[in-house]
This record gives structure tokens, C-alpha cells and sequence, in this order.
């Protein structure tokens, strides 16, 4: 039997999921008709993002589940026309893509690549860079994101330490945490990388103090949020040679605007808020597993305790 | 007891590894004198290369071991005046840099780092790389290096083949090999490892044939030897588009001379010659490791086979 599953999300979206959902639904085995427009009595699934026009559930009267594509819920968990569970998403591919710029990134600076892609002079200069295990990395915020890149930088060998505002425990990762850990956290390598979220704790968490607690010409890699920095005090760090380079991904004000001075600095790469996007093939893939393990009478995953809100 | 240790290789090694030996000594527990120049008859043991004056191991008495910095001895194991163990040099320190190189150029291209670091039009361009795990990778040579190389990139999600001349398994790199599979293994993947050993038989592997069997707009990535590339080849597929983008790490001529095309071509990074670059501080480490093994009664690592050659 075909099921029935109403795409609300923005209409923009529609381009991104109308053919990698059905390519998900198939592949886990399941026969799902995907659509825009559904008579509401027929809808067995709503694929789902807060954004949408759809509020009353109401009129769905046969529908087994929400499947939302945002992490966030906070905009539905309250609706009580809404009597179904509820899921929200834990992309697996916006974890991995992080990984993969952030080792990226900071092998690019542990091994000095910058001075042979851009080499206008044709230097021929061999400098033999330090092995990872002598390269310290810092990972400030050591979440399941920061985690996973740490994890995964060790895995190359790196010295790897990380900090959380409250104490956590790892067995190869050294664990600094609070106020006090900070300093000693951010003296520990050339190569620090911000993980952190956003909160009133850590607005402006790299200020001139804190800067001044790395070695003497680090590397500054954000794909965190632009608030963790004081965009000033890192300027005048770069100007000093204090910190030698710095990757951002994130800033206060997205696209960055084309007056702001990172634009043109020579010792800064502005990437443009690519590190942790969300990827439609690897939510679909999500969406059809909930789908497939639903109509099996499996527990849904990442099923959201409406009372707890998330 | 003190221990004496002869360092007889080129003197211009001696600043490489007169504080590094020492260091590693120490750390290792031993009582180790060492020096350029000792009274033949109280040497305990060399730590030799190959190219070094010392040809006649007859008036060193009471040595116990030559501990050779090359992994190369063939100059010397046919030397019939020595009569103790030899060692030859198997630097972890050499196989680690590689990795490091190779999984950092390999996350350069396939992450698009260049757009960024290169962005003078300052560009705000999301572009969403594809996860790795839909990222296929070739490594040419399959040997320790190539291994090491392969398994990393696995460990990071890669979807990787492996090719060699004669055929080998793998539970996590899909293994071809011989001129059959050399179409199917560079048709694998948009980016492609070179780590073959420079022989007749592998003399202009990537050549105009061969590089038509990789997915239009590859990236090459060459670490192991100039010789296994045809450069004109490479050069028209650069500028068929065939080829987006080279990253060289070695060359038939080296330094790379000034007029070489390769210099100026916006589609190439030459490296100069550093991705698998002895360390002197690992060697140590094995040098020390040996003696101590040897002072223990335990087996030396990395003993050479006289008859054998290696």
C-alpha cells in the first residue's frame, strides 16, 4: 500500500528534497507518494519544517507521524492540535561535513600549505613541518561537534585538548573547563578551533585577554559562531603577529559585508558559512529510516519529549 | 657504564642530529656518548649512512651494531669486514608526514579550500562539498606508505581504492590491480593519489591514455615519484579541463627549475619535495630504541638480512 507524505516546508526547499526523499523512500525499501498537495484525511506522514504553513494538524486525521527537518522544535513542541509524535533532525551529514572542514583546515595550517598554493615568486623552499603528535590543537567546545572533530583529529595524531565551560572527562582528549582551564586550555597549541554555541558565557570567549594566552603566532579556526570573537582584538592580533592566520566561517553579519576589513586581509580566509550545512541526502535518509521503522512498529528516532520540549 | 657511539655519516648531518641523538638517548635510559670522532678500538656501536668515509669496519673492535639512518643498504651489506649486526632505518616519523600531507591535500581538493584562500573578487559563494563517503579516491601503490595513506582516508569516510601491479585484499579499500584494473581503479575516483615506486614498469603510468580514464575534472595528487608522470600529457589534460587541478609534491628535475610550466600554471601547486621527509628526531628515537634493545639482550628492530640484501 502507498503511502502518503506531505512535503511542508518553505516551497524553496521542494528543489532540494523532490527527488533525494523519493530516492531515500526507495531505497529503504518503502513505497511513498511525496507531495506538495494532499487531500489532509490522506496524509500518513508530514515532512516538516517550522516554517511552514501548516499549523492546525487538525484536519490530518489519519497521520501517523511529523517528521521535522530542523534540529530546532522550540516553534511546534507547544501546538496542541498536534496529538501525533514528533521528530526532529539530527543530520549525520552536517557532523561529518564539519569534520571534514575543520581536519581539512586545520591540516592546511599545521602543514603550511598556504605558502605553495600562493607562490607568485616560485619559491622552491622545503621547511619539513612538525609531526602531529607535536602539533597541539585546541578545540574550544567539545559538544557532539566539537567532540567529533576532536576525535577525529586525534585519530591523526594530533595533541589534542579541549575545553567546556563545565568539566568533562576523555580519555585521549585533555579536558580543561571553567575560567580557570581556559588560559591553560588555550597555551596548550598553535591551532585553536571554536566550537562553541552561542550564549551570553561566550560572546566575545577570544578577546584580546584570551589571545594573548596562545602561543605567540596561532591559528584561529571558527566555524562556531561569529559572536565567539572580538573582531577588533583579533584584528590587532594579526597585525601583531600574535595570531598568524585565521579561518572563519562564521560571522556577526552573514554575507559578510564587502567593507569589512577580514575581506581583505592577507591572513585571513573568509569561508562563506559552509562548514555545517544541513544536506538533503543525508535528512532524507533520516526521514525514510523514521518511516520505515514507524510502519515496522520500531521506536521512532530522535523522537522529541513534547514536556521536556526538545 | 658510558656507551660510545660513533656518528658516521656527512658532517653536514651532524647539526640535524647532534642534539637530537643526545635527546633520545636520554629519554630512552641510556648512557650514550656521542661523537664525531672516537678511538676506533672503544666504539660500541656506529650510527651510520651509507655515504660516510668509515669503509673498513676492521679496526672498530669491540663494536656490537651499526645502526644505518638510510633505509637504502645496499652499499654496504656486501662489506665483508662487518661482522655485527645491522640495522637499517624504518622512520615512522617519514610514513606519519606523508599521511599528514597526503589527507591534507586530499580535504584541499575535495573541500574546494582554493576558491577561499585564493577569493580576490571576495566572493560569498556556498558551495556544499559532497560528504566524503560519496567522494571517491584512487591510491596508486598499495605498499606502507600507500597503505597508510589509504586506511587514513578511510578512517575519515572516503570511499577508497587501492591499485597495485600484483593483486592484494582489503576489508576496507576496494583493491584492483594489474593493467586490467589500472582503467577501473582511475575511473573510481575524482581525485587520485600517486605512491608507486619509480620502476620501469611504472615509468609515465599517467599518461595521455590513462588520464582519459579518470572522471572529467580530477585532481592529482603526487607524492611518490616525477617519474611516474607524463608531464605534457598532464599538461594538455589540464588544459582540456580533463584535469582540474595538480598538486606535485616531486619531479623529474628537482628543485623544479624556473621555466617549468608547471611553476606558472594556475592549475598546479608544486610542494617542494616535503611530503615524505626524514625526520631526524623519529630516526633518533629508533637509533635509541635499538641500542637499548641491544643492551637488553632483546631483538633489533629493522635487522638486515645480509644475505637477502635488505
Amino acid at each position: 500500500m502507498t503511502l502518503n507524505a506531505l512535503f511542508a516546508a518553505r516551497p524553496e526547499r521542494w528543489d532540494q528534497y523532490k527527488d533525494v526523499l523519493p530516492e531515500a523512500f526507495k531505497a529503504a525499501g518503502l513505497d511513498v507518494h511525496l507531495a506538495l498537495d494532499i487531500d489532509p484525511e490522506e496524509v500518513d506522514y508530514i515532512v516538516y519544517a517550522p516554517n511552514s504553513d501548516v499549523k492546525d494538524f487538525t484536519p490530518f486525521t489519519r497521520l501517523k507521524a511529523v517528521l521535522n527537518l530542523w534540529a530546532g522544535v522550540e516553534a511546534i513542541t507547544n501546538n496542541e492540535t498536534l496529538k501525533v509524535p514528533l521528530t526532529r533532525m539530527v543530520d549525520f551529514g552536517l557532523q561529518q561535513g564539519m569534520v571534514e572542514w575543520v581536519v581539512g583546515h586545520t591540516l592546511r595550517h599545521h602543514l603550511g600549505m598556504d605558502a605553495q598554493i600562493v607562490n607568485p615568486a616560485h619559491e622552491w623552499a622545503p621547511a619539513t613541518p612538525p609531526l602531529s603528535r607535536d602539533r597541539g590543537v585546541t578545540v574550544l567546545g567539545i559538544g557532539e561537534l566539537g567532540l567529533a572533530c576532536a576525535e577525529a583529529l586525534v585519530q591523526l595524531g594530533f595533541n589534542v585538548a579541549g575545553w567546556s565551560r563545565s568539566p568533562k572527562t576523555h580519555d585521549k582528549v585533555t579536558c580543561y573547563s571553567g575560567d580557570d582551564g581556559l588560559k591553560s586550555a588555550l597555551a596548550h597549541g598553535e591551532i585553536c578551533i571554536l566550537l562553541l554555541p552561542s550564549t551570553p558565557a561566550t560572546q566575545n570567549i577570544l578577546n584580546a585577554e584570551s589571545l594573548s594566552f596562545m602561543p605567540r603566532g596561532s591559528f584561529i579556526i571558527n566555524p562556531g559562531r561569529g559572536q565567539l570573537i572580538d573582531d577588533d582584538a583579533l584584528l590587532a592580533a594579526l597585525g601583531s603577529g600574535q595570531i598568524a592566520h585565521a579561518t572563519l566561517d562564521v560571522f556577526r553579519v552573514e554575507p559578510l559585508p564587502q567593507a569589512h576589513p577580514y575581506w581583505a586581509h592577507p591572513n585571513v580566509t573568509v569561508t562563506p558559512h559552509m562548514a555545517a550545512e544541513t544536506r538533503a541526502e543525508t535528512c532524507a535518509e533520516v526521514v525514510a529510516e523514521n518511516i520505515r521503522r514507524n510502519e515496522a512498529g520500531e521506536p521512532l528516532l530522535h523522537l522529541v519529549d513534547r514536556a521536556a520540549g526538545y
